[in-house]
């Protein structure tokens, strides 16, 4: 069954060791945040500087796995059709349509949306941590200067990522303009039970 | 006065909105992970991701701000006579030792000191983020490659903060080999109160 997260919105499930679950970009150039949190203990997450000191890489693709804060695996990287995702920002939140944006107003973001979808699991917004951000294509130069581009995904690239252990999983359709190449599309994912 | 954190240990203590911290490499060539939580609700603490989404770059130095996860600035960087900091890699944990070094046994390390240090103000191990890795040089490769190298100060090299807000501040003089040149040296600081 292939699930649809519609633009600019989100939704959590939970995956058992083992599982696989593929996210998919139907439309192309359209970013996925993702958070993970152990399913038997919410204070144990994804953490993105425990991922990169463990992997040794800002890029993570095909064969890495994504960390937690207690130093344990979370998921592995199976498939990775593009190739390029980003763990260096922060999600979306409403503060950065303000401060970075200059919007005036409600804006959707992909905080409000993680933060929607994982309060049946009793998270709290400020254990919401930096999300493994799937297809965002975030530059960096040796200076050290940031740029956000498009996603170089094309219509029915996907990323697949084997569960290391009992997950919660809160996946996003971004709302940020500048990491979608200015349009909202939507996120499609399957999950793969193995037990 | 000039405090000294003893190699391989940590302190903590708060600074009330507009004092200054100066963070000390005495000998050259020394780490020392710093952590930020707000001191009324220590919920809000120093986000790497937030921080290098609003300020745009990898390479935190001068005129940068230490943001919070709730998008709050924590810190401004007022000086920084060596230039080189990192944001990207977790404190190095008993974990980074038995995976990356293959140590076998007990070894200090920068989270054992944050926890130690920051149990006073009942902040627990899980609730640690990624720190603020003052003098730390990790080089990063277009290709994402992460590589540890020594630290580039020099003997008196130091780094001068404005906290934005009254904070609980945690150093530390880091315990990795590969961070500090394979040998562990003490860091100084000062504070200079303005209220």
């Amino acid at each position: 069954m292939i699930n649809t997260i519609e633009k600019q919105s989100g939704k959590s499930f939970t995956l058992r060791k083992g599982d696989l679950l593929t996210v998919i970009d139907p439309k192309g150039q359209q970013v996925s945040d993702m958070v993970l949190f152990n399913c038997h203990d919410t204070n144990e997450k994804i953490s993105a500087g425990k991922s990169m000191d463990f992997e040794e890489t800002i890029l993570l693709t095909t064969g890495n796995y994504l960390w937690s804060n207690r130093s344990q695996k979370m998921m592995k990287i199976i498939e990775d059709t593009n190739g390029r995702n980003d763990f260096l920002l922060a999600p979306c939140s409403p503060e950065t349509f303000s401060i970075m944006y200059k919007h005036d107003g409600y804006h959707p973001s992909c905080l409000e949306n993680l933060y929607k979808n994982l309060k049946p699991f009793n998270i709290d917004l400020d254990q919401i941590p930096t999300a493994f951000n799937i297809f965002m294509n975030v530059q960096f130069h040796s200076s050290g200067k940031l740029s956000v581009l498009p996603p170089t995904t094309k219509p029915g690239d996907y990323i697949t990522f084997e569960a290391q252990m009992d997950l919660i999983v809160c996946l996003t359709a971004c709302s940020a303009e500048d990491s979608n190449g200015g349009s909202f599309k939507p996120i499609q994912y399957t999950i793969k039970k193995t037990a």
